[in-house]
């Protein structure tokens, strides 16, 4: 029963169901794969090469399909249905969330969708049809229909009696919504409160009016910063007449901030988020060149700066030795703010009234760093290179590069939302060129000025 | 009532509180926070530079303090603090949950800490002192210790009963759960398959048995993980005896994930992911100079090796203006796998098993695209040079470097995860110093075997 005394950690699981299918025993697998949880069997296969993948999908029961395919990551499960025919994926969609029904028909190529659909028994087709006909990434692509609504007029005691009528609830149920006969949001109330009243209370005494509702079009990184800030498990979702729709979950909640985190932390490293870790060679290589070729292009751009100044560099060489120094620190510098701002309009903290302030701040930051390095930099290169003119040169460069970084690291993200550009995507890259071409314009301009005649 | 109907966006309230601030309309911002939820408090705060959090604080009801902090980030929590004498902390402190109080005492400065705790009532300092007493960033650490348990011989009737006693079920009660008369943990039942139960039965009859229950010295990054592939909502967490202790709710849990996420992000940028965004100009500076200086150091190295080259350099200043592509390019391409492995351990997908497997498609990924980006640069830069040995020098370099990219963005993390080192602030770092310095060290050294003699 308990995980601690028989269950093995995932890892170890991980690593023995792994063996057992290198070793080809199948059915020791099999058995194994039966006595995990849809969840555990999601993250078994996203974490096993593709070629694993396939044989774990023949191996495991057909009626547990539809709730791993609930679990699986995009790229991962989009891979797994191309395994399947339409008739067994129908079969396995029927039974899920109206909201990951609407996220996994939302992949499939149009052909493929459509046999599923005609597969699907009426309701279901109903169901699904709804479900897609909501924007993604929004509160209603990510919301469930199913829920239990109640009138105000009756008391504790009937609604008691109503749920018990029912075999189960739906999934995640923690509160019930109370709307009036044109089906309005008049108020909720959690199961936790149902279970503390008088049963003789009327619900309409009982609930509380406060809920906040999502409204249809809200973006779903919204909703998540809102369920994160009220520490809500569930919320209503309403459109403009204030209509009860469906209600959002907080298993969906964690998922897209997860989501939205892997998609900062790639984005900055010039990664597509949705890249699958175990995915084929080929498949890989073709989804990184893309970054490849616009940094290739913006490496030859800073190339072509310090071309300008080939002259300046025959003559001196320890100049061409130096001039990586200056675009690095601002790279990094720059960086570390670009970071910071990206996390604080993640999670909405930055908008008019504070902007101007934060880039007050970062520009500040980046001048006293600039005065710092300067000073640290010009005097070990002065020593190093015996030439008090080129630390100088040197430390002027760095301190103009650091206070560039800062104004542009701060400013880049705000001008690219306002553009709506994705600072996660473009920033980094786009900060790295002004800094490197900043850097090396100041470096070797200056050094041409001060040192060449 | 309803956000739609009169209730502005949080941006919007964010902006109007901030006008109403700076105008020093200090009544009519007194009233609007009366009007916020605790949560929106706390994000207001976060969102305002330190010395319009200190108006804001005077302003707020002291009776909102103790909800307030419990949702305010440690750096912005520990600030607010420092404006707090011991009483009102204290009090402050009485009705907080077990979790959030250790949180908030940790990271008290001892003499405060004991103030505190004498100005605390017996009962609370006890809670107090045993919720210390768990490692941090461990199960124990963030689970909560009032929640309802039942033994397994009476019946639902009677929980039904027993639970109307109550004024109100602890803060995010979902499910009560079921222990011997050792307190050892028997099974579960959610409140939401307790309302679909006939009254008369039993406990046992009713209860889940296959609960999975956290030990208490599990990491919260662990935790928060089997919360995510489970869609739990709360789960208890057990010692070695399988007693029970407490249960992890997944408020905290949703705290554990954009924390960790925010770490890697902010980490691979070389932040300090616990950075106020709107701290002080010093504060932010001095945060940020470490990973500077570590910059320094390494781009010193870079230069250095450069330096080996003078000579070559003096006599082709070409080189010089190109001599930055192929570091740039090893760069970017590494970043890319070491973002994609980090992501994959954070998830906890890459173990033993498949680590082999990962490290080879990333080689490969890297042979590829070097081969690739090599023929592309020799053209390029051959035509621009009107050199084929430079282009063919420049090629060759590019080759070696994405491949060793490719291999050193995998290995890195791997290898510094045996050494308990955290990838995600040292990975990049690392990374970049072998990038830069194999591509200075392969263009160079081929250009001095091949173009110069």
């Amino acid at each position: 029963m308990s995980e601690l005394s028989d269950k093995p950690s995932p890892s170890e699981q991980l690593e023995s169901i792994n063996q057992a299918l290198n070793s080809g025993m199948f059915v020791h697998v099999r058995r194994q794969l039966q006595q995990m949880r849809p969840g555990d069997v999601a993250w078994l296969l996203e974490a096993s090469p593709t070629p694993s993948r396939k044989v774990f999908w023949q191996l495991i029961d057909p009626d547990e399909y539809g709730a791993i395919l609930e679990e699986l990551s995009e790229e991962v499960r989009d891979g797994i249905i191309r395994l399947m025919d339409a008739d067994k994926l129908a079969s396995a969609l029927e039974d899920m969330e109206s909201d990951d029904l609407a996220d996994v028909l939302r992949d499939l190529p149009e052909q493929l969708l459509n046999q599923v659909l005609t597969q699907m028994d009426e309701q279901d087709r109903l169901r699904a049809k709804q479900a897609l006909s909501y924007p993604e990434n929004t509160a209603g692509s990510m919301m469930n229909t199913e829920f239990i609504s109640l009138r105000a007029d009756i008391s504790i005691e009937v609604v008691l009696r109503y749920l018990r009528l029912h075999h189960e609830l739906p999934e995640g149920t923690d509160t019930l919504y109370v709307v009036d006969k044109n089906n309005r949001l008049l108020g909720d109330i959690s199961l936790a409160r149902l279970l503390v009243q008088d049963p003789n209370t009327l619900v309409a005494d009982a609930m509380d009016t406060q809920v906040e509702a999502i409204p249809l079009l809200m973006t779903d990184t919204e909703a998540a910063n809102l369920f994160e800030r009220h520490d809500w498990l569930s919320a209503p979702v309403v459109d403009q007449n204030y209509q009860l729709l469906g209600r959002i979950t907080i298993d969906d909640v964690v998922d897209i901030i997860r989501e939205d985190g892997e998609h900062t932390m790639m984005g900055m490293a010039n990664m597509d988020d949705d890249e699958d870790t175990f995915a084929p060679v080929t498949t890989s290589a073709k989804r990184r060149s893309i970054w490849l070729t616009v940094n290739l292009g913006t490496a030859l751009l800073a190339a072509s700066v310090s071309n300008m100044f080939e002259d300046t560099l025959s003559q001196l060489a320890t100049l061409a030795v130096l001039m990586t120094i200056v675009p690095s620190m601002g790279g990094i510098a720059g960086n570390q703010t670009l970071a910071l701002v990206i996390r604080g309009m993640a999670v909405g903290h930055i908008g008019d009234s504070n902007a101007r302030w934060l880039l007050t701040k970062e520009a500040l930051v980046g001048l006293i760093n600039g005065l710092l390095w300067a000073l640290m930099v010009a005097v070990v290169v002065a020593f190093w290179k015996g030439s008090w003119q080129i630390g100088i040169v040197l430390g002027l460069a760095m301190f103009i590069n650091l206070s560039v970084a800062g104004i542009a690291g701060a400013a880049i993200p705000m001008i690219m939302r306002k553009l709506n550009i994705d600072p996660a995507l473009a920033g980094s890259m786009a900060l790295n060129t002004i800094t490197d071409i900043i850097g090396l314009l100041s470096f070797l301009g200056l050094a041409t000025l001060i040192l060449i005649n």
